[in-house]
Order: C-alpha cells, then sequence, then structure tokens
C-alpha cells in the first residue's frame, strides 16, 4: 500500500480548487485524509463557513468507514436509514451521508485516503474532488 | 450459564470466516463479545474497511442488549424508530440495527454471548455468523 | 478585525515548516485556527504521527479560548490545575496546554487567529510557529 | 509502507501468549492495531477481566498517537502531567500512558502498527508484547 504524502495532498487540494474557479463554486474546504482516516491537509477559501472541515472530513471519513465513495454512503442511508443511524453512533458521529467524500485509489486500487469537499451543491464538491484526485495520478472511487 | 471461552471464540471465528470463503464474500471483521457485551475476539481480514469491528460489535451488542438476534433489532428499529433511537441513546451510540449480529446459545438455551459480522450484505454476514456459532457447538438465534 | 485568510495562513504553514527544515526537526503538524477557533489550513509532513492536528489544534485552540499563548496556558495549568480541568471539562477536551500554540495578532493588536503545532520538542514547535506568523507579516504571541 | 496483514497479527497473538504461559502470567488481552490506530485482532483469554481490550488498545492507541512506545508515553506523563491531560482529551480519553503498547516497525523502520497487552504487571505486559513482535518478523519499539 502507497502512503498517501503531504505532496500528493497539496497536489489535489491545488487542482481541486482550480477546478472550483472553473466551476464558479462558492468557496470551499478541501479535506484530505490517509487510509486510517487521519488527517493529512485541510484548507478552507476565504468565505466558507466554518464548520467545513468537520462535513468535509464527515463525508471523507463515512467513505473511509465504509469503503465505498460517499455517494454510495448517502444510498445507504437513503435505503437503510436504521444502519446509518447505528454507524453514525458507533462512528461517534463522524459520518455525513451525502456525496463529495470520495475515495483516493492508488495504480493497484488500493484505498490509499480519501478526499472531502464541502462549501457548494453536494455533485459539485464531488466533481472537484475527482478532478484533484485525478490531477495528481490517483484513480477517484465516488461511490 | 457457560462461559464464552477463547477457545470458543476462535473456533466461532475460523468457521464464520471458512464459511465466507466458501461464499466468497468480501472481507469481514468477525467480533465475538461475552454475555455481559465486552470483546472476547476480533479479527479482521486484509482489504476489509476500518470500521469493521465498530459495526460489528453494534449489531452483536444490540442483541445482547436487547436478548434477540439484530435481525430482529433491525425490526423493532422499523416499527418502533423512537425506542431505537432512546436505545441509541442508552447505549451511547453502541448498537447498529440490522441483520448480522447473531446470540449464542448454550444447550440450556441460555445466552453466552454474540457474535457480528460486518462486510458484505448483511444476509451474508449473517450466514456467515450462524456457521460459526454452530460449529463451536452452540446454537445461534438471528432473531 | 481584520480575517485570517487562506492565503495567509498557506504562508504560515509554508515558513512554518521551512523554518523547521532550518532546525531539522521532527516531522510536524502545523495547525492554523481562525479568532472563532475554526480550521483554515492544516498539513501532516510525512512521518509525522496520526494524531498531530488534534494536538496542535488543542495548543492553537487553548490560545484562543483564553487570550494568551498556550505557554501562558502550560503556567496555568500547573499553577492552577483545578481551572485547567474545568477548561478541559468545557472545551469538552479540546485544550492542550503545552508551548507550541501561539496568537496570531494583526497590527492593530488584536487577535485573528492562532497557530499549533506538534511533532518536535514543544519549545521547537513553538519556535517554527513564530517564525511562520513572522513571516506572513502578523505579529506572535507565544505567551 | 508494509500493511500489517491479519495473517502477521495472528502470529503476534499466538507467540505474545505462548510468551505469556513460559512467564506464567496471568490472563491477558492482547490486541494488535494498524499503523492508523484502528483494530487488526483481538484475543481475551478466560479469567481477563472484561476490559483488557479497552486498556491495552489505549496502550497501543497511544504509542501510535505519539510515535513513541508507550513506556515513553508513561514517562511523558510523569514529567508533563497537563500534556498528558490534554492528549487524553484530545483522542477522547483514548490513550492509556502506561508500559506494555509497544510499536511494530518493519525492516526499514516504518510504524505499521502497535500491539497493547493488558493483564499482567505492565512490564510483563510489555515482554509479551515484544516477543509476540519479534516472532512475527517485525520489530518492536517498546519506548
Amino acid at each position: 500500500m502507497t502512503a498517501l504524502s503531504l505532496d500528493s495532498a497539496r497536489k489535489i487540494i491545488d487542482a481541486a480548487l482550480a477546478k472550483a474557479a472553473d466551476l464558479k463554486l462558492k468557496p470551499l474546504g478541501v479535506t484530505v485524509l490517509d487510509a486510517g482516516g487521519h488527517l493529512v491537509a485541510f484548507e478552507r477559501q476565504d468565505g466558507a463557513s466554518f464548520l467545513r472541515y468537520q462535513i468535509g472530513s464527515g463525508k471523507a471519513f463515512g467513505a473511509l468507514a465504509t469503503g465505498v465513495g460517499s455517494r454510495a454512503v448517502a444510498n445507504m442511508a437513503i435505503e437503510r436509514p436504521h444502519f446509518m443511524q447505528g454507524l453514525s453512533g458507533v462512528s461517534e458521529g463522524r459520518v455525513v451521508p451525502v456525496p463529495g467524500g470520495v475515495l483516493v485509489r492508488d495504480s493497484a486500487g488500493a484505498v490509499v485516503g480519501a478526499v472531502g469537499i464541502s462549501g457548494d451543491t453536494s455533485d459539485n464538491d464531488e466533481a472537484a474532488a475527482i478532478a484533484g484526485i485525478e490531477a495528481a495520478g490517483f484513480t477517484p472511487d465516488a461511490g
């Protein structure tokens, strides 16, 4: 398993924010977690509200915790609300089950981390995350 | 009450993972709790995401907390959501109300522990738990 | 009050890590919080252990919560342990009372944020934080 | 970075318990965490009290969180009690600062996980952890 380096995390954030600028998105918070769910890097753009780290981190953490992108976690929450309630409990409230949390896979398919973005619509958040992951040479898995 | 020995817990885990291999299930985490809801043994297969202990443990804990297998706990959650909300609160978020948490009963019918499995579909998780419990000479109660 | 921009936070982190490289410090985590104690930016260097965000954030949060640098918070903890115990409680465990959490003051003396660094000795962590804050054109207040 | 496989975790546990039998130790709980602090495997011997998982896990987690074996974490707690209080807070009470939490390093020196043992004296717990790690072909770092 490749570790997700700080250098890679910076590339992901820079490219995600560049994509956001292209799409004229609202101010974002971009979280990069390692495979164990721990913070590697984060940036919050000026004007983004103050809980963006917690929300984006919750998307990325939920993806890592379940092994699928947070779009799939969101579907679980709709189809099996009681599972999501339980997951929220056992993770001590760390899971945010909406799109925008994207797994980072290496060339062998192994999960090396996750990106969580919050600030615009969930679909746009996810698009920025995917762009960032691809620009850094990894494969995004949005769920 | 017979105590659930480590030797029995190992047999349960080995047989559950053997069943999982037969069924070609995704990588699993297998939790064995004693009658007091405390951890006896756990194994997480390579490739299983990192919250498998918490999720499987939440299934087994919910079964022990209510005295029925977690399939019945899942039904409670659907039929009486406010009860489940309260149960989540008083257990400090330790209950995951979905199938895959199976009570371990001895020959007298007493509950000596519970097995919680997470990693594949809830139905498959439960099938592996049942196989493990039976192979160790106990009676499974899936709810 | 000037808001602490992401651009300033990046300058602080870059300069803090440059100082750390000069001093040959161990791998660091560098946290930048705004005046409300919310995360603006964070970077964890390769090889730094995984709780660096929480520890560094706890230094910066404690500084903001009391209005003095965390070196002074550390002295409070020694001189008035019961105050610190209470502070830990009301902050839900978010305060780490050791040096390395440095207030960021603007030219008028107003607190616009705080930097928290963790990874080397507390004194070295603090030196890197001070260097970062000065390089970004602010006044450090280490306590 | 090598991932800590379930097969390696089993070898560590088996060898730690064999060492414990040689030394005629009291019943133990043996926890193996991965590099992200997540549970890979656990076994609690018959007769060990029920919080052994939490205690042993707290030793291993504290080692991973600070990057040193828990013997060094214990020294930190004695020399800098307020740091330890802060660490306890930001880790949400997950750190147990006593010997018996030993880092697992691979041949390149990278931390791939940690073993935490609880049940006998801290020194004996640590001896069993070291024996287990060595038997599995890794390098123990007790702090």
